[in-house]
């Protein structure tokens, strides 16, 4: 529980939250990954968490004064507090053991935004910087959703977090930035 | 109804759509603008369509051969259409006439992906070129959700649509990424 915690910032972390569910959800699926999907499971928790906190403050703070206002927070929260609900149905049919039909993974591929996965060599210049000193998605368009690190992960990776070699970056993006960004990852590219 | 259409074709018009409509509805809180979030709701049509194709192929052609499979494909678009009716509920604050809450638009303007509204002046680069051309997304992490143009609007933007002088682009991205779009709208930058 996050008592102390700003609604602008509850708001602001079930928003970023519910879109990393949705966006490793569609990694799970694509990568038919198990310990990706679980990963939605765990973040429905924090959803939960955010979502129940949200409303302790509408009903506290602004029904007196204005209860439609108060009304449109809980609404709000219970939408975004849905995405992540059917963020965790699509990782369902990960966890559940059903290989996922080919023209799912096919239609994620194809999607506006592509979902990749690449492996970062130890000459690539991404190895040792910080994600804030790279800028990768200003500079390429490619947000990373997660990183693989031997056995552990790291889920919605921030502005600290080092790239090292033998990552496994799973990333979400344009086409073009793709490119860019395997080339990088495998040392082709000096600079992004 | 899009009967002749491939699943694969579906399923990935699903998605894109159902991503669509999510950012349309955060837009539509952040400028409370209700056109944006007419369109939203016009967007649910669409994705209602696409799932009731979805379950009617799931049914035909796989439920004798693979009845799990055909359980997966409907269970999946169940949970990407349900995307779409959270942003629906989203969109529905907006249109509900409820001045929402400074702190949403704060928890918008300062998540991990900005949502930005730039005008586009007659001297820009980004005049009279298409975004296909432009590479916004992998040059500058900025993926256009909407361009209006006079009174007209254009939703969901792809590689054929042509920036004109004038035109107001909503569009999310990192940060850095809106610095750049700004610039660039404003003409003071000759190349992304």
């Amino acid at each position: 529980m996050k008592k102390e915690q700003k609604v602008e910032d509850l708001f602001l972390e079930m928003k970023d939250t519910s879109e990393l569910m949705v966006d490793l959800a569609y990694s799970a699926l694509l990568f038919n990954d198990k310990k990706i999907a679980e990963e939605v499971y765990h973040l429905e928790d924090t959803i939960d968490d955010l979502y129940r906190c949200i409303q302790r403050f509408a009903v506290k703070k602004t029904s007196k004064k204005n209860p439609d206002m108060a009304l449109a927070l809980i609404r709000l929260a219970d939408s975004i507090e849905s995405i992540g609900d059917s963020a965790r149905e699509i990782a369902d049919v990960v966890l559940r053991d059903i290989e996922p039909h080919p023209v799912l993974k096919m239609s994620i591929r194809e999607s506006d935004a592509v979902i990749t996965r690449v492996n970062v060599l130890p000459r690539s210049i991404l190895v040792n910087k910080t994600l804030g000193k790279l800028r990768l998605a200003s500079e390429t368009g490619m947000w990373l959703i997660a990183v693989r690190r031997g056995k552990k992960w790291i889920f919605g990776p921030d502005e600290n977090t080092k790239i090292k070699s033998k990552d496994i970056l799973i990333a979400r993006g344009p086409e073009a930035g793709e490119k860019v960004l395997i080339k990088a990852a495998k040392g082709k590219l000096r600079k992004l």
